[in-house]
């Protein structure tokens, strides 16, 4: 009666709304509830972005501020994205390449129609954000998820055994979800070099799409390298959602390198891409703001004594978890290797974990640290009991 | 290489963007423009709306007032709007059936893409806003374009012949664009009658789709009946852009009728859609402004000060138009009755008129009156030269 896809899509099981809710139903019968499930950033949205978002409120004609921009976005957020894209990579780039977008969501899946014909496949490395799968079928493509070592990192054997004729694009998100992974220079250059082979021995560029919402959330470094800087076809997906504090107000870039093979083309198909699925524009007013606000970032000292408690708390206790090294994710080992019984039997503890089935791997839980530490510590003595019930 | 709809869509030529580009290259020669292309609303944001920006970005804390609401909507504000459409209707609405979007284009791709499934078509009383076909080819349909009467209301019988067992939807949009057009009750109630009747001759619901952007921006008489009064089967699809002037922040909603066939399951195909889309939610701060300004309006003084200028001084000197019950458009025979040509010559007094074939109707042009007084004062003496090139 209805289109199959979009019902088995809005009806179907969702662990981390189970959560949610869950955690509701126990807050209410009065019990203590430590909520790891969702990645909604709560460090304070810098004062400067709300200044000038006032400002301009007070400030503009109304009718001007909040009117249509253009499909790609205004002009001066778009200059000033490139300036600084081509700043931290070295790699020159254009403003005529810059498409805003209605966040991260929306950049993938515009990316994705455009470069995608029926059938062609994205290869990521797993484990992956679940919506990933969502967007490439949208896309009409196929996702093909690939191993990565034991830090999560690239496992460029797996990489190359992935790509065959039908890899379109190589999809990476760095720092990632739900893993906390940074990619180090080394990895980025020799997949560059992969992809590079791969494209000549197939005759077509391979894509790759670096989805970078959490590229400013990195702890520990220098700041990491930019895919721009070494390999030529590369989209840069963006959000302000997590540096900025501003996950519901729906604003991100498509940003196509300048190196890039067909760039011209590639953008027109994005901006097809954007019409088909009914991206008018960006929001005006928060494209307006963040012009002059591109060098701002969210205090990271909360997320980082978050991830420092619990790393060190939780690997001294016994379990087994790597070190993020940006986002704010952390990846933990189900003690059984069961990762759904695990977060089944935490939510008893009063602990929301995620289970990692839908990340394209099991054996895991996901656990989001963008909370107030105070949360973070109080946790403590749950994930101790919990751990002390597997013995 | 890239999706070839995608990089049509993205290519093809739009005749509203030639229009804006001629209109800047004559303006850097000096010449005089009078720009009717675009319906990017001039009236001011209602103080209130700004008022109440202001005040959450003061007052409350950032990165819950930035934050994901969840998919359908903050809850506050969809339950403002079920409350609003049940007074202005009549008819029982629910918060649960109120699903907030990115914008009317947003709500069109959301519900053409949960109610048809691959083939099926949607009937439309021509002529149309364009990016209808588009909406609907992206939902997998067909869109079926059918005649209105002189004045561009609905003929019964046109849409009788045209709705069949294919069809899953009629979509409606009144106060019209291009035309001006409001459909009165008696007009919607036999439409209501004959979807009922066929609906029940095929066996399933056909559903009406009433697409009000420009709802609040009528100029004469008592505001107009609901569909939802007429028809069980509706789902309104409502945008923010014109009753308030904020078309750039992209922010309107979905609402189900709560007397609607399979209800539920079609609300749960719309969140689907939505996910499919990457629409994640509509921008945070705007659902929770307009919480509390639902009862707001543009001021209409100006739209209507150039409609009854535009509409009497053509009308004078010679040419052919219907006066426009709402919205902010007047559609204007062509002289030759080729829409082309006469947008074409039209070029050459400075005046940026929009042929009407895209709107699937020939011999046409339609001018966007949402422009300050003076602009369109200024322009009746090139129109009245325009018509003199005639003779």
């Amino acid at each position: 009666m209805f289109d199959k896809r979009s019902e088995k899509l809005g009806t179907e099981r969702s662990e981390i709304r189970e959560l949610f809710e869950c955690a509701n139903a126990m807050r209410a019968e009065g019990r203590e509830v430590y909520d790891f499930s969702i990645g909604n950033p709560t460090a304070p949205t810098p004062e400067k972005v709300t200044e000038e978002l006032v400002r301009l409120l007070r400030e503009e004609p109304s009718a001007r501020l909040h009117g249509y921009t253009s499909a790609a976005g205004d002009m001066t957020v778009r200059r000033a994205v490139a300036r600084q894209l081509q700043s931290a990579s070295g790699v020159s780039m254009s403003e005529d390449l810059v498409f805003m977008t209605c966040g991260a969501a929306a950049s993938l899946v515009i990316a994705l129609t455009a470069v995608l014909e029926r059938g062609e496949e994205v290869v990521v490395p797993a484990p992956y954000f679940p919506e990933y799968a969502v967007f490439t079928e949208t896309a009409g493509g196929r996702l093909v998820p690939v191993k990565t070592d034991g830090r999560f990192h690239l496992d460029l054997g797996e990489m190359e055994r992935a790509i065959t004729e039908r890899t379109r694009a190589v999809l990476l998100n760095s720092p990632n979800n739900p893993t906390g992974a940074v990619y180090g220079k080394e990895e980025l250059r020799a997949l560059g070099e992969l992809l590079r082979k791969k494209g000549m021995g197939y005759g077509k560029p391979i894509f790759l799409l670096s989805d970078e919402p959490y590229r400013e959330l990195v702890y520990d470094g220098a700041p990491p390298v930019s895919p721009l800087a070494v390999y030529e076809n590369t989209v840069i997906l963006y959000s302000f959602s997590k540096s900025l504090t501003l996950a519901g107000e729906r604003v991100g870039y498509l940003a196509v390198s300048s190196r890039c093979a067909q760039k011209e083309r590639l953008f027109a198909a994005m901006a097809g891409a954007a019409r088909a699925h009914g991206y008018v524009c960006a929001p005006a007013l928060f494209q307006r703001a963040l012009a002059s606000c591109l060098s701002e970032k969210c205090d990271l000292g909360q997320y980082r004594a978050c991830r420092d408690l619990l790393h060190t708390s939780l690997s001294d206790m016994g379990y087994a978890c790597t070190l993020p090294e940006g986002a704010f994710y952390l990846f933990v080992k189900a003690p059984r290797g069961d990762g759904k019984e695990f977060s089944e039997r935490a939510k008893g503890f009063g602990l929301m974990l995620v289970p990692s089935d839908s990340f394209g791997i099991a054996g895991y839980v996901r656990i989001s640290y963008c909370v107030p530490l105070a949360v973070a510590e109080g946790s403590l003595p749950a994930f101790r009991a919990l751990l002390a019930s597997y013995r």
